[in-house]
């Protein structure tokens, strides 16, 4: 970890300009009804889950470029999520991904006590071979014909569940790739019946206090069709499954043009949302930084989010999930996580009351002026103000520079020298 | 209607060449096990209803350029379906538009009775206003946040079932514009319960006998939000009404590179696939003549189709639903009406016990062999056979313009002088 | 217009809250090393064209609703164009549509210089017949395959460059919507020489000081092709008529995800930017208010014009082009001129230096913070005080909204009654 | 290679059915006035070039899944490309890729006499780093900000020419994976002026006799901008350049819904086509098998490519470039040239005076249905004609699984246990 006298000198630096940022900024915000100190206690409780693969660089099917430090193993990986939480006080969590993460339960346990993180969803990869694995998903995984490859990735996710109780997760993410790169290839209805059967056999496993997310994506790694295609076919399943089962939503995961912010008003409509995995694509599933690309879409989801704070049972998990190619993953998950937060915090500024009479009257342009005025404010104080309040940096990413953790990591993790694609 | 010596000179003079590829088509069919009298059968049997708008020139937004001898009211457009059915003996049905078809029923029955015509599913269209309607729709209709004009929209539904049921239609289809140009417009889920508050209001207006066809699009007339914008919400929709109620699948209204056939194997699945409204698309909801720009995607749907024959309740509604703005509308239905058909026929040739296997197998080679085998074959004598059976012509489009119906009407149909966009 | 005592009173009003947040913001750009009063000024130095056709209500092919007070001729449009200018001070042209705008060129001239507006492009719109022309652009305008309708389109086009010359316009503007519906209905090449051909008989009829600006489209009103489909095809055109030819970029008129900021960049290297028609879009040609749907995409290409200022050549021409379906147009061109407006200082607020720094270094992340750092500055005071020292209004929708010149306008001009589709 | 009697003795047993389905083809082809035997003496005529990486299992960023058999080097792949053209007769030539294929250009010659292959198009990767490299391409190659990286990759490409020149190519393709994730990344303007900077430098070092093809892509593996991004930026390479300079057409890489067929017609009409990249795409660049999603769309492309036929200087190179992950990867480009021949001769059958008469009459039905009846006829008699008269196999597939070359190499060659993403 980060040596904590580098924060608080990298923050003592900072102080004089951001206590003066804060104040004006709370004397507008008051001006509007809202209290900043409220605002930043809500951004000091929001958390968002980083994905242990996530902390490694990743790649495309064409190549993938190592950077220097690559974690060679899960408590590497820990360690990294252990820094980017400690800089940014907002991601208390992480998300590991079996087999790439199996290691012993105590010790993980150990180590995340150690770095004061805890573990949100398991995930279940199926769409690799492992080293050793018996029988192959080339052809699918939890819909292949073979009913013996069907039960080997149920047992699978079983084993991820296991693994996940052990070490204090409360859910289970299922996402597979499997579907057909050829019309014909696949029987839809057949394939889809045996995704159903195997997806019960897992919930059946499922403990009394888990949940279960199954996460759709449009294409890839199947590219002519995909079992959990759509948030329609998602939302088939969490419904066939029962109330422990719900919908996640990654944000790249869509056809193009589709607007991702009216399915995540859907599945809260009918109590189904698990969460989100959140990133940003131009183009298809580009695993690209939350918010680089389209900034007011990742507002207008927390839009829906924010407005429905208080209904029964809502309690979306928020995972990041994207792929760092050419960036440090550290300082990009730093940088997304704060994006996420930034989201949340300006959907928290609209004015509800008089968004809702807006509506009401069909003023469409007071309406989308009331939205954009919570987009518009430059929330950066309140979300280095919550970091400072919780220890963390005010400035995340000059801090971590400063500190070399990355060159020291580089000279104690060997340098990989596969440089082949994919995002192991 | 067209002289019937005309269609039987024209049919002898085609006979020879007919009989002949109808032969030798026939001897390829039976090697592969498939008798090509009984596949005739089918093709003779099948039918799809015809829109009475898409006989009349439609447009776009920037301008409609209408043609001669423009239908002025029903009775024109059901003359010219009759011609179509004439010449297809695949066009049985009409499906009314209302208020613009709006007449007497004992009219309209009688007219269809002498034309030999039957009535397709009602439309209640409520995209428009119309004159001396009392609340405008340009905030919406069923999800209005006016509750009087939602209840406007509910009766004009109810009105259009009882003109339908006068006239021996058995379903009605709601295709609503609902929907916002900004974020933050409109509230999601409000505006959602509102529509189903107000499409359970028709539900329970609807006979027994009958069944209720919602029908999603991605956008436009809306450009931000659509009410019903895709098959998952229309399927929420079609559960939530109960078990007359089904979703319509228009080929045009889907997002970028959205696999159609695979929604249409999940509707199957579920029970709720109410049926189709064909035509076709490059790059919008372009409503180009059915097959015109991606043939083998309608012989995938139709794949499905074949391949769910059998399945209990299994009875989808076929209608085309397409703008002619460059063409003679007649032809354009003429050879829409065949394309569909053609497809239909082509589906019937698919080897299924061998595609069974191949995806059993995970050959995906062959199983998409299998599948292009089908649509690789040229049907054409198959189609002219089945019309030459029913009186109708074997070459439809030659048969109506020696005909010189359209010069005929375009005499007795004044001009139309309004060059406005529209699709009136 | 709107009484001057109106605006100063609301301003007035405003002051005090403005006057402050001028002050901490000036004293947070200052320590960016920005001054405040330049920043400013460059705004009071901002324009952008408003297009006639714009102030009344647009529709889709479905339906248009019209709203109180439509302007019935080109100088009530003028007259709500020069109220959108007196209350932003920031649109102080009007471009023209021919044959909707026709009118004597005193005339206008006298009423423009009344309202202290100019007029920007001219636009030939050939993609509508017009009442008493000889020959129909159904099958196309400058493209068509009969010589005399080429001629036709060809003399409509002088006939606006003359108009054009008599009131002051410096570029006449062609986007025609020739192309096809089904494959085969146009030879590619052919039709495209035909296009050339044409554009060369306007080109030459360009006075010496006028720019030519030729306007891509993907698709619609034509559904398989259109002739001048992108800006390959645009830049084609451009170099094969000569240095007066330019490309012209709507936002709305390309692929789905097509990365717009990277044509712009094109287009300025090779000396053949004409400017843009800035509007909004989420699915096609959308036509919704400029930032409405992805702000950041219009700060990312005004990131490329602030860029590209100094390369000798360089001076794009600004209008807006976008359709009011649901809102008071007035009140949505004022909006959407104040968004381009934002764009275009947010992009004035770049480090370049730095930006250039972190390119030259691919240190991805930096670069893509130091962008996102001008982006995320609420620039609201620094739009508000060029409004005010140009006595405009402070918050021009207020103003507006309490003008009551809607209700005014209202009563003056008789409501219109056809409700079709169609944007005229 | 397979033992020719075994094919012999396979198109023994087919010859019958073929005999009479060529006799029945030929009867109804002669009464559209067309020669069966000429057309099949075309099919004769034709090939399509073979990717060498192409014979190898392809894979995702998720996974690879090899089969048996693997290429373990360029020998094995070229006896693989042996195999397809012994039993398709259509794929004479073969597609180099360096450094995967550095190997000694003798030996290299040597083996292809052997197998009575050429070489086409030499290919030089720089999106991926090589072991012993000196230089990373991580952040880019032709374009990379540091002139070291551009040079190395200058010197690479110059490299391939010289192999190739050994070996009798003709041709360097370039594609390069250069671009940006992030906006702010690179800089657009001087990240092309690099580019053609570089492109410069190879262009000098092209022998008199080559080519130069430059290949866009949308993206992948850059996600924000891709500098050769579209056909656009392709041909003002291939302008700055000069006459040697082409601009290579690859299916699968445009935006979504663009009409590919028009930017062919675009090049051909600018003599700037160099040929094309075959393969079939849904989503994105999918690298799916040829005419396997959208048969018709690749009908169309030849429709354009026939009707250029007799263009001055008119030569399109054709290769595959596709991707087999779930397939034996020589069954696939079996399958795969077959369907880029039956788009060639399908195109052949298209009735071009109709046609044309049909567009100058603006009869888009008549032109529409004038090239369906070339792409609705079953060409499979002559193909497979063409076939058997040079030696190959009547049914390819049948005959390359009844020869157990799969099975016998799987012996051969060691399995690979890599099991990482990746195309290598």
């Amino acid at each position: 970890m980060i040596d904590a006298s580098l924060i608080a000198d990298e923050n003592a630096a900072r102080r004089p300009e951001l206590d003066r940022d804060y104040e004006t900024l709370g004397e507008r915000l008051a001006r509007r009804g809202l209290d900043i100190d409220t605002l930043t206690a809500r951004a000091m409780a929001f958390g968002v889950a980083v994905p242990s693969w996530g902390v490694g660089t990743g790649g495309t099917r064409f190549a993938r470029f190592p950077g220097p430090g690559e974690p060679r193993n899960v408590f590497d990986k820990l360690d990294d999520c252990g820094v980017i939480h400690q800089l940014t006080a907002a991601t208390p969590t992480v998300s590991l991904h079996i087999p790439w993460d199996r290691a012993s339960p105590a010790d993980l346990s150990a180590k995340a006590d150690q770095l004061g993180l805890g573990f949100d969803a398991m995930n279940s990869n199926t769409f690799q071979d492992s080293p050793g694995q018996p029988l192959s998903y080339k052809f699918g995984s939890l819909s292949h014909t073979d009913r013996a490859v069907r039960e080997q990735a149920v047992a699978h996710n079983i084993d991820c569940i296991e693994i996940g109780r052990a070490i204090g997760s409360k859910a289970l993410t299922i996402w597979i790739g499997d579907g057909s790169n050829f019309p014909g290839q696949s029987h839809f209805v057949r394939q889809f019946d045996r995704y159903l059967d195997s997806a019960r056999a897992i919930y059946a496993a499922l403990p009394d206090d888990w949940k279960l997310f199954t996460e759709h994506k449009m294409y890839e790694p199947a590219f002519y069709s995909t079992v959990v295609q759509d948030w329609g076919t998602n939302y088939l399943i969490a419904r066939e499954l029962g109330d422990k089962a719900h919908c996640l939503v990654d944000l790249g995961h869509h056809a193009p043009n589709v607007n991702i912010e009216m399915i995540v008003a859907r599945l809260i409509r009918f109590g189904k949302l698990a969460g989100f995995h959140f990133n940003d694509s131009k183009y298809g599933d580009d695993d690209l930084d939350a918010g680089s690309i389209d900034p007011y879409r990742l507002f207008l989801v927390f839009n829906e989010l924010v407005d429905a704070e208080g209904t029964p049972g809502f309690a979306p998990a928020y995972m990041i999930d994207q792929s760092h190619n050419v960036t440090d993953p550290i300082e990009s998950l730093i940088a997304s996580a704060t994006e996420v937060q930034r989201a949340f915090v300006q959907a928290l500024l609209v004015d509800r009351a008089a968004l809702s009479a807006h509506q009401e009257a069909n003023d469409a342009l007071m309406a989308t002026t009331t939205l954009k005025v919570g987009f518009r404010t430059d929330v950066e104080p309140i979300l280095a103000m919550a970091r400072l309040r919780k220890s963390a940096a005010v400035d995340p990413i000059a801090a971590y520079r400063r500190s070399g953790y990355r060159t020291r990591i580089a000279t104690e993790r060997p340098a990989i020298t596969g440089t082949g694609g994919g995002i192991v």
